[in-house]
């Protein structure tokens, strides 16, 4: 057993995206105790940071001490008790995810489904709300990244208010790649992931709770079915005022790590951000588009960070990933599910969405589909 | 905000203990994709070196992504079953967090209690599991990170076998500090911490379980309540024959990390690593003598990485921890629960066990105890 030298990939794949060297030499700062006094002002920045992050005041904003699942989990798994009807809107991998939390949490999952690849229809979700008014929760995800869809998370809150219901919300690709507007739709429970838009290493899972959220967990007849995940036990560690008391140990470097890409992003600006998200979209679809390939989702439902190609007829798409990797140092994803074969992924997040990236991803595809025709 | 820069701290207490430059270094190499054919032979190489830790053979062992919290959930979760009897020996917080772990999965937890400091009695374990013939599981805490006490794991074991119980031990403090024999003990379900005696940053978690474990857990008549930790999915992706698939984003640049400390490890080898504890902690306590301080736990009944020490009358402890840490850069452990105030906790992990950090440590422990005589 010998230490470990990776070689270097550009990641543009569906996650994680490529990390900037800033935010990996933060990681390798000295390791401070989780209870030290420093580490407690990083905590306070990071809180701030991440609000910022989500446009939200919600106090209880954080980083849960694992990946994005986990954040997800933590949603779930606070706010559903034994016998709540929990409506699911599933677009993708992460409803699918998202109704194996409900089960698990003892909730009873109500599945609206829409085709892989397309949007959630707004009408279709109003329908299975009213027909179940029992219903305390609709959960969403607002960017599929396994089929790069935006869901309309302004309407679909809209409509979880206009019936009573709390939202819970998968933001694990969305944050910091496009606008995330935790008040401003009113959402109650949101989670992201950091090796997504805010291109820092993966493990830790930004989270965001609403009063009315943290209300009904007080008001919980049963035990949270997580000690790991208790929002009330972690908030002892994450809010502590008059004092943080011990819940686990966080994952120090790590949180350097978040700590820095959030310095990167406000430097840059939330705006800016978007915008340079969007500007490395449209030069890879016009790119595509030239080496003559198409767009799998419609124009107006497309995430600019997490990019569906449609394979062409006759390409053996996992040779091509394989040649882009081995030949050109360059991560694609493949499709998941149903979209295995059909489509690839190919990521703009964080430190992934620039020029000079996407021009070498666009270089290394051309020259792995010939390579493919040649042989 | 700006960057985070922080001081070099000497950590010496509870954990995060002090972790080696190298590991540091191997966390901030480039990121790869989760699924690269690259990242998939390190994952085989820290499975490997966890197992020679663990000193076992089972083929379920892995690092749980998230700190060591939740490899103590990842065992509860997935042995134990609604109704399911679950004898705990308690001898400090740990054992209370077992408890709160068995009844979130919907168990039934019997505790077996001891006074804080002391080694837990076999007879009265014995006695209980004689008057709970019902019980599936004994769970107790190998080294107990809140105390300083050392349990008898073979005794214990031998005693769960007897009674036909499976076992669930915390190893998160023993681990690659004193000998852990998983294989010879006969454990079926362990789980321990990276920033402890494997001197690696927080954040993962590593476990192990034997063929009897995963056999209970394949005749689950419930599922496993949590998503995350479903060691069934996760197995997928850690074990994988035939390909791996996809559960959760594992926190790769951790795990690099995790990897550096195993190579480390070996390198010196396991006999060298307990000696190094155990002169370290012979060091410490000839030093602390020599300071008129005393141990608080029985000398047979002490680990050598965990140093509880008893504070002396009319001390303002906390005064003293915090020159420590502000006056000579060292951080020290406070007591928990009934032991807060009572005892200070030196930790001697990883690189915290050497002689010039023994020394460091002594000698700002006699200018803080000085400095508040004379203030």
């Amino acid at each position: 057993m010998k230490s470990f030298h990776p070689a270097k990939r550009l990641l543009m794949g569906p996650g994680p995206s490529d990390v900037h060297p800033r935010i990996l030499e933060a990681m390798a700062r000295p390791t401070l105790g989780h209870l030290d006094p420093d580490f407690q002002g990083l905590m306070e920045e990071i809180k701030t940071g991440l609000k910022q992050a989500f446009q939200t005041k919600h106090k209880m904003t954080y980083p849960v001490s694992a990946p994005g699942s986990a954040g997800m989990e933590t949603c779930f798994v606070n706010l559903v008790e034994e016998g709540d009807k929990v409506v699911i809107v599933k677009h993708g991998v992460f409803g699918e995810r998202m109704r194996q939390n409900v089960l698990r949490a003892g909730g009873e999952p109500v599945m609206v489904e829409f085709d892989w690849g397309t949007a959630p229809d707004l009408n279709l979700v109003e329908q299975v709300l009213n027909q179940n008014t029992d219903a305390k929760i609709l959960a969403f995800v607002h960017a599929e990244t396994s089929t790069g869809v935006r869901a309309d998370a302004a309407a679909l809150c809209k409509l979880a208010k206009d019936h009573d219901c709390l939202t819970i919300v998968d933001a694990v690709t969305s944050l910091a790649g496009i606008p995330v507007l935790v008040d401003d739709w009113g959402v109650d429970a949101i989670y992201s992931g950091s090796q997504k838009c805010l291109s820092c290493t993966p493990g830790l899972s930004p989270v965001s709770f609403s009063e009315a959220a943290l209300e009904k967990i007080r008001n919980r007849k049963s035990m949270v079915r997580s000690w790991f995940l208790d929002l009330t036990l972690v908030m002892d560690y994450w809010e502590g005022e008059g004092g943080r008391s011990y819940h686990h140990t966080a994952p120090v470097n790590a949180l350097y790590g978040l700590h820095e890409s959030l310095v990167m992003l406000f430097e840059e600006g939330l705006n800016a951000t978007f915008e340079r998200h969007r500007m490395a979209h449209d030069m890879l679809v016009a790119g595509l588009s030239d080496l003559g390939l198409e767009m799998f989702v419609a124009a107006e439902d497309r995430l600019p960070q997490l990019n569906a190609v449609a394979i062409p007829e006759g390409v053996d798409e996992a040779a091509v990933r394989s040649r882009m990797l081995n030949d050109h140092g360059i991560e694609i994803g493949a499709g998941l599910g149903p979209l295995a074969g059909k489509i690839w992924r190919i990521g703009l997040m964080g430190n992934s969405a620039r020029p000079e990236a996407v021009e070498r991803c666009l270089n290394g595809l051309e020259a792995s589909l010939k390579a493919g025709h040649n042989s």
